[in-house]
């Protein structure tokens, strides 16, 4: 914009292609600032959404956690004999700690890191954190199927509303690591 | 740059500024060369990690479904006695077509699909297949790791290569996956 104004001033003789070129440069303008307003509501979504889907995340997460930790009834029906469930509760508290940590630094705005910096922590830690939930899901799936058969009682149903929650937790965290992957474009090129 | 070339042939009067204006825009030129050279090498060798993580995915998939599917030793070792080999074996041969298919498409350049479909298609895949090879890897282990300690022959090595295979074209997927992502993000916005 600048370099036509700049020309226009230094040549009146070209006045009458002038309006011409004003018509031409308007709609873009107008096409530009709508573009950039849908630009900024898309993002603003996404954020809302990937925040969203990190606070569900980390109350998912812990519930699981919770439920597991406390799923001890005495003799063999303790999670703690079973490295399969032992696995499940390392994995939740992690998760819960990593979405808890996300979702608080992106509400605070007070722990800022440089912007490049924090897209790539969230993408690397959504996919990390995303493929450990589903791997302690599917390592707690069979152990569990195979007690659910010889009998469903309060140790067996209380694992298996813990699995559900992990998967769930695995499935928002999902979606937030794309989310943040397609933030961390956006970073690198505009 | 057509801009400014169109402005000095209307207006001759300018001539002075020519030499200044060619300076400016001299080095310019020759960053964004170098930059756009730059950005062509870069994404080829993202096109040729890409192929190569995808081609060692599928040649390992296909290992680990071979050798799973070839883990019949009579009486209960026999792979399609446990669902967690089955679930194995299924998501290697799933694995082992898509990166395929995959590899083929991306060399052959005859199955050639809307660009943005296509990397959409890619990024999608690559994040499904590798969310079911570590799912799968996970849900095999424990019932490995329980009968390796009993006993140790052929039955639980064959088992425990085909876990380390499809762990590795799990990893190989993943580091695809990213990749996709990236390329996903340049196709959208240039």
């Amino acid at each position: 914009m600048s370099n036509s104004h700049d020309t226009e001033a230094a040549s009146p003789a070209k006045a009458p292609k002038a309006p011409a070129d004003e018509e031409s440069t308007t709609p873009g303008v107008g096409f530009s600032v709508s573009s950039i307003t849908r630009r900024w509501k898309r993002e603003d979504l996404l954020k809302k959404g990937s925040l969203i889907a990190r606070g569900f995340a980390f109350f998912l997460s812990l519930l699981s956690f919770i439920i597991t930790a406390s799923n001890k009834h005495g003799d063999w029906e303790n999670f703690d004999n079973y490295e399969e469930y032992r696995y499940l509760l390392a994995i939740a508290i992690l998760s819960a700690l990593y979405t808890g940590v996300q979702a608080f630094r992106h509400v605070s705005a007070k722990l800022i890191l440089d912007q490049r910096l924090s897209a790539m922590l969230d993408f690397v830690g959504d996919q990390v954190v995303s493929y450990l939930l589903i791997s302690s899901v599917s390592a707690a799936i069979p152990m569990t199927n195979l007690m659910r058969e010889g009998q469903d009682d309060i140790f067996t149903d209380s694992s298996a509303s813990a699995i559900s929650l992990s998967f769930f937790a695995f499935i928002l965290l999902a979606i937030s690591a794309m989310i943040s992957g397609y933030k961390l474009s956006t970073q690198t090129y505009i």
